[in-house]
């Protein structure tokens, strides 16, 4: 957070002619937002025939960011991502989004411009309308409240207790690199500390760096689905770690699941860096490391051949009765009972 | 926050046992709530042919509440309160609540189920639903991030901008209690930090300390407007004190306004208390103090026949042109400029 350039104290402002300032780049694009900023609430028409989602999720500071590495303009963009990833999992599409901010004084004008930067460029790629919020103070950290809402036919949303036995468990992407990306910042964040003048060695870090600090909700995937006419029986975003929604998955359709280590999705510098720098198992860090926003689903295995040759999706295994549990089958042929491992708030 | 008694630590229990602790008691009354806490988003099915509001707010910790005078139920109640007078403030009924917190671990299992009380029973005043949400960990203060749903048909939704020259100006209840009620809570507040053994002066101020504790959002005045076939002009509610949301109204409708000294409702107690024990101007205290979450609206002159003998409802001005300006007639004759002096957050 060190910026040396322009700084205007938001007290310069205060809480109208801030709002004023942040409100000018952003628009209303969706034919549902009615109103936007400016009054009480804001007002959307639902699209005929349709149901809402609604998600609220809240990041605090030193908790769910640490903004010695992380630049504003990707929090902005991160927090709007977590959101969005919540209505992908619903196999809806994302259509508002309410953003909280509480924010102390040692924020500047140009701070939370840049944060605002992060959140326009996602509104934009996501194709979701600011329509109201909240910005107040703080008298400590950071903390910004999302409230993302989208729409869709009842019949195309999708749950999580809906898998059937036999279904195809899927994945999109590739999982664990955020979580071995944000060890390597704390790594060079300890490092920093101990050395003040030292250079963080982040070079050849690009990809999971990335995956940690800017990660994007699988939308794409959403829409692909759609155009293939395949409903999942069941969907849930990765944000706790793979594990941790497996097992929701599995509770809440009362059944168990098999996957296979072979079939879970790892990239090269996930694997490399895990295992290299950090003396870490890889499998772990996909199984428990969080932050992936990428996507758990179940199809019918009649959908099978339609995305077997996708570039992008998975198959890591498939549902099967709750009495024979939740297990990984390891490369080695041993049958482990998988455990939620997930993020520890508390 | 003393609570001497039984203290279960967050982390015996985790996120997932907490929040199955806390659901338990909330179900889903509204039909329009299809689904709510359990998956990655609530569902909801909108009502035919109506708009639906949206409306977030943030409380933190030493910014909007002080924990050493404010119960947690209270409180819990306080935050749906802001939310829902939103809602009102457009005219629409609400459905739904989603509910974000982050507590440190200073916060014990029964001092959240105390919060969570509060939110509970306004949940069932004011017939909302509590759909979803989050819990997390702070480093630091406690954070409430409440986002209202509110639905109504689009010709009954009012907004800020649309009063008209010659409306009547009303506004429901009186004014100024609430922050009377928390001078003397600052003053006990003190007067304990200094001689911890005294006892607080709290007896004959139970009007405004509950007006500042536990405010009630104005949905039976919703309710019995839409019964006498009144739609407002335009409509906002009284946050942040009755100049700054005056200018709000005519800064929007692009109008002037003047309103009468004599016409504002006080209650005995805020006068009393304000004039004798903190030598305070009540008028002052009316016209900027805040949390008031009463009702500032405009009606057509010719709706004041059906509201004139309604007992909670005064008329304290009319709207004019924009050059006449926004002022206050006095008591004294005077005309004075009406300049916003709402909290200054930053």
């Amino acid at each position: 957070m060190s910026d040396k350039k322009e700084r205007t104290e938001i007290s310069s402002l205060g809480e109208f002619g801030l709002i004023n300032k942040l409100k000018q780049h952003f628009t209303l694009e969706q034919k549902s937002s009615i109103k936007g900023i400016d009054d009480d609430a804001a007002i959307i028409q639902p699209h005929e025939g349709e149901q809402m989602v609604v998600s609220t999720d809240m990041l605090m500071e030193n908790v769910h960011f640490d903004l010695a590495f992380h630049p504003l303009k990707h929090l902005g963009y991160k927090a709007v991502t977590c959101n969005i990833s919540d209505i992908a999992a619903m196999n809806a599409i994302p259509t508002q989004i309410t953003v909280a901010l509480a924010l102390s004084s040692r924020f500047s004008v140009e701070a939370i411009e840049e944060l605002y930067q992060g959140i326009h460029k996602a509104c934009q790629d996501y194709k979701v309308d600011l329509i109201g919020g909240d910005t107040t103070s703080s008298r400590s950290g950071l903390a910004i409240c999302i409230t993302a809402i989208g729409q869709a036919p009842a019949q195309r949303i999708v749950c999580r207790n809906t898998a059937q036995k036999g279904d195809v468990i899927c994945v999109s992407g590739d999982l664990g690199g955020a979580y071995v990306g944000l060890q390597i910042l704390n790594r060079e964040k300890q490092v920093y500390q101990a050395a003040p003048l030292a250079q963080p060695k982040l070079d050849g870090y690009s990809y999971i760096l990335e995956r940690y600090l800017k990660p994007e909700a699988r939308m794409d995937l959403v829409h692909e689905l759609a155009a293939l006419d395949i409903v999942p029986t069941s969907m849930i975003d990765i944000s706790d770690g793979l594990s941790s929604e497996l097992l929701h998955i599995c509770k809440q359709s009362k059944l168990g699941a098999v996957i296979f280590e072979e079939n879970i999705p790892l990239a090269a510098q996930t694997i490399e860096t895990a295992t290299n720098d950090l003396n870490m198992s890889v499998l772990t860090c996909a199984l428990n490391g969080g932050d992936d926003y990428e996507l758990l689903f179940t199809i019918k295995q009649s959908d099978y051949e339609k995305l077997k040759n996708h570039p992008d999706i998975h198959f890591i295994g498939y549902m099967r009765e709750a009495e024979s549990g939740v297990s990984l089958a390891t490369r080695a042929g041993q049958n482990i009972t998988i455990n939620a491992q997930g993020w520890q708030h508390f």
